[in-house]
């Protein structure tokens, strides 16, 4: 069937055919823009939610249970998972997602793995356009998951509208969430696992460092403690996200982060298409081969390098 | 002073000036393709050596007491400690880098933090260039810590020649580990606060990981144990990393790990460019910027916004 076809049938409501549009776009192959600018107009309803956190914070559970909340209330979920694998395998671990196997016979949910494949990023694209297509197929929440802790994780869970971040009582200080970044990115924070020992103390630890780096957007961080293996607390943590949801509504902000989104993609999206472009020439053109084999034997730098590709091809190169 | 005769008096062994090239090189301004091409072939002497694992795992005190004994076996060193912090504020939390600092008077060693300012990458970039300079120096070993554990980190750590992967007893089981995807880059891994309980279930838990998905490279992957904090296990650390270094060297490998990532750092510095050129010309041109708003209220898609850009500029766009 042609792929237009197929998106046409997904836009329809066919959740088969979302899946072959999703294939699609993991594989990152030439038919992505034709595809995305097909179902851009029916995107931008969803509601996107990041959840991130070091690893062993329980945040797969915490997805489970709140998915399953989510549905009681009637809502539609979509779960991307990004799984950080080995730039050398390119396998993706889907660990606990097998867990989450409990909702694939609830049309309502629609889940998600996506692994990184090697390096000069393509994930953060290729997330994204997943989530439009998720959102362009009407589901009412589109939640991302991250497993790892980095930049590139940071890049995907900038563009959620609300992002959660995960932490354990005691595993690793405040300090340590700094260092990793999140408490900047955190709209809320979660301490699972809250029946372990610690988790006053973890509570009151965040509270102070809130106290300190108050949110520059006005809204006051709340920390609350969940038990996502106990079912504990994940009401709580939806009217927390309701009530962020109201307040980036109220104050217009919703939409201003959602602008400062889309010029971030724009941007991406020309990056990602230069690579690919350029990549693409230099397998076939034996002068740009030559130039990348005199890198390759360190004969010539990498900057020196990719200013004579510039030049070869006649490109902007100020 | 002009910014040739910094490199120069950098090259001809001046610290302070080093120290001013690295600042240049972290700006990630225009000047430094002329300054990597000065120093380039200088470098590609010393031996570089990653650091890498989940947050509170204790590295940045165990790369202290290896820079010790580095010192005391009177080899010269660099650090690179790699803290991705929120693409937001874009300040650098330093935390306990400040324990490092009693090597701040001894001139056999250079350490340097590096942040990440947004999103898009280039930390990559001027992280591998201020390994570059470090090694063009004269550094005997360059080590590179990261602190976050995503793909931005992983491709740094993918430039080295040998990899630590730091975990401790019973954080996270063996499974955490492989879906940070370091199950593949550890070239060796230390079980550091080996004094903690459930030191020999994990080294048993890697093991047998180890002995199911052995290196493709023929490595034998040895897990240690250490206790940086009481400065135990170091010397066997060393003794690991230099058998690596002798396998690798032996094989031929340290020379082929090496060409490859000169072409990936090629492919890195075309898409960093090409990225830059065209961000500047968006800033500049009136008809590039209107497609960006266009984007960024929604009426086209980030794709086919990226497409009208590669026309308008008559670049290879098929």
């Amino acid at each position: 069937m042609d792929i237009m076809a197929v998106v046409d049938k997904m836009l329809a409501g066919d959740q088969a055919m979302l899946a072959k549009v999703i294939t699609r776009i993991e594989r990152e192959d030439g038919v992505v823009p034709e595809i995305m600018k097909r179902i851009y107009p029916r995107a931008g309803k969803a509601y996107t939610i990041g959840v991130t956190g070091p690893p062993g914070g329980g945040k797969s559970t915490l997805v489970d249970k709140l998915v399953s909340l989510l549905r009681q209330k009637d809502f539609t979920v979509g779960v991307v998972a990004v799984d950080p694998t080995s730039p050398f395998s390119g396998g993706a671990i889907l660990g606990d997602r097998i867990r989450m196997q409990r909702h694939y016979l609830d049309e309502g949910v629609f889940i998600r793995s996506m692994a990184s494949r090697g390096s000069f990023g393509g994930l953060a694209m290729a997330t994204k356009d997943v989530v439009t297509a998720l959102d362009a197929f009407g589901k009412d929440f589109v939640i991302v998951e991250t497993v790892g802790v980095g930049q590139t994780e940071l890049d995907i869970i900038n563009r959620v509208d609300t992002t959660l971040v995960i932490l354990i009582p005691g595993a690793g200080d405040a300090i340590q969430t700094m260092k990793a970044g999140l408490m900047e990115i955190a709209d809320i924070f979660v301490v699972n696992k809250a029946d372990q020992p610690g988790t006053e103390n973890t509570i009151n630890d965040l509270e102070s460092m809130l106290s300190l780096h108050p949110a520059a957007s006005g809204w006051d961080v709340p920390v609350i403690s969940t038990q996502a293996h106990n079912n504990i607390g994940i009401e709580d943590l939806f009217q927390q996200i309701e009530r962020h949801r109201t307040f980036l509504t109220e104050r217009g902000q919703l939409n201003a982060r959602r602008e400062q989104r889309r010029k971030n993609d724009f941007l991406m999206a020309i990056q990602d298409r230069a690579k690919r472009q350029l990549q693409k020439h230099i397998e076939r053109d034996g002068e740009l081969s030559a130039i990348m084999e005199r890198v390759a034997r360190g004969e010539l730098d990498p900057h020196s390098g990719a200013i004579e590709v510039f030049n070869t091809l006649g490109l902007l190169n100020e």
